[in-house]
């Protein structure tokens, strides 16, 4: 257990530290998310335990696009010596990427549960307009861009926040290309975007998913996508692009109809990707455009 | 003119009285829709001077899926001898149908534009959380089904307020059954939402622009679907099954993004419609199963 250590390319939610709970890696392949407070674990961890064997859930939809489920462990917390925490034992996505390039994308223009308590609608409805949620579908909540060079991009949560529609036109532009600044070339874009094993088709698989699952609503969840930018530059593949799901802490259940908020939002962003990269197919794009 | 009065099968919106504005129709194929108060009739008509000549609609959407925009007319107020009110003119999409059922399905999980004043969001809030809107995507504002005998079933506005999911499934059956009550009996499930030019496939239709489309977002519009009594049962037929668009009152300007929350919405509205053409293809349902 002494290994375990917070993950170094983390792009939103809380942060381990020396006197605070956040999710911590073994790099051997686990990651560790301590239970939330006020019964969002709880229900993150039913969640899991009951999709992960749900009959009715395609075993191709659950191991390409969810984190796999590896029960719970207690692990000490540092702040206080002797004292322990739960955590979700899952996947660590962003294992064998030696230079991650990640961005987290919370999906739904609204973020609430239908029947959650009222002072937590409000507040959620407040962000959810204050951020392009309800505008656009989806938001930004972190983004981490490895540049050719070995530099990083990674904008702060206040900037995040601030993004308007363009904003996020020019993130998504950003997350696939080489150099950022003025140059941003998008020169990723075919190869982690398009392609038969890119963003792009695999989030339409996504999309044939949630056009008939009556099983969850996802409130709140993100999409996490991924790729090595080292193996995408050297090897002119997708760098081993990934689309999974995360952040299943205000999941509910669907009472036989589907996830049109998260559908939405997911065509949404599906539609922003397939621009960029018909645009990029054609000449190099800037912010501008 | 003398021939103008009130449309004999309105489901849903305000409606004309001896002393009170509302949508006439001549009999001979037009329906006039009087401008309404607080410039939603100003909004409605500039949506309809648009969209009639925007280059980037495709005419066959149009042309399908949306009434036809005739202008507008001064019509002289009874309320007021002498006095005038403009009506935007438009096709009457229950021409012809000898013995129409109707229904009008609000579309979006969310039925305010997100600019919209405070006050407004608020109200419009409050009455998607009491309504199926945010649960399902759609609520049912108006339903008008011809039996085979010449009954008409039409519930009035307070019980389609208080309408939940498994009322919204029952109704969208009783839309297509031939006898009411606990005899209910989808038999016309195959031949109105089934088939090549029934509902389903139109919707399929209509979703796959609203994949692409970024010109519009329709806040609170209606798709309207309607088909006759007589010609599906004497026939065999669909009955000219016409599925429409409606009430543009608070459509605004897209800003190059797709209009997420009306496909969430129509999705929702395809899961439902598939999945009776599905069931009464094995059995007669019910309200209970």
């Amino acid at each position: 257990m002494s290994d375990l250590r917070p993950p170094e390319h983390q792009v939103a939610g809380h942060r381990a530290a020396p006197n605070k709970l956040g999710p911590l890696v073994d790099g051997a392949g686990l990651f560790y998310k301590p239970l939330q407070a006020l019964d969002r674990g709880e229900q993150e961890l039913a969640f899991y335990t009951a999709f992960s064997v749900h009959p009715a859930v395609p075993p191709r939809i659950r191991d390409k696009f969810f984190p796999r489920f590896h029960g719970t462990r207690l692990l000490p917390t540092a702040a206080t010596p002797g004292e322990s925490h739960p955590h979700i034992v899952l996947d660590d996505l962003l294992q064998g990427l030696a230079s991650p390039s990640v961005t987290d994308i919370k999906i739904g223009a609204c973020t609430w549960p239908p029947r959650a308590p009222e002072p937590y609608v409000a507040k959620c409805l407040a962000k959810d307009r204050a951020t392009t949620s309800v505008l656009l579908g989806f938001r930004v909540s972190g983004i981490r861009v490895s540049d050719t060079g070995g530099a990083v991009w990674r904008p702060d949560r206040s900037e995040l926040k601030g993004t308007d529609i363009p904003g996020v036109r020019c993130m998504l532009r950003r997350y696939v290309s080489s150099v950022g600044g003025d140059g941003m070339d998008c020169a990723r874009a075919a190869a982690v975007y398009g392609g038969e094993g890119g963003v792009l088709a695999q989030l339409r698989e996504l999309k044939a998913w949630f056009e008939v699952q009556t099983l969850f609503h996802f409130y709140s969840a993100s999409i996490l996508l991924s790729y090595d930018a080292n193996a995408v530059t050297a090897a002119g593949g997708g760098g081993g692009v990934r689309v999974k799901l995360v952040d299943f802490a205000h999941v509910v259940e669907s009472e036989g109809v589907i996830d049109h908020n998260f559908l939405g939002g997911l065509c949404s962003l599906i539609k922003f990707i397939a621009d960029i990269v018909a645009e990029t197919s054609d000449a190099a794009p800037s912010c501008d455009s």
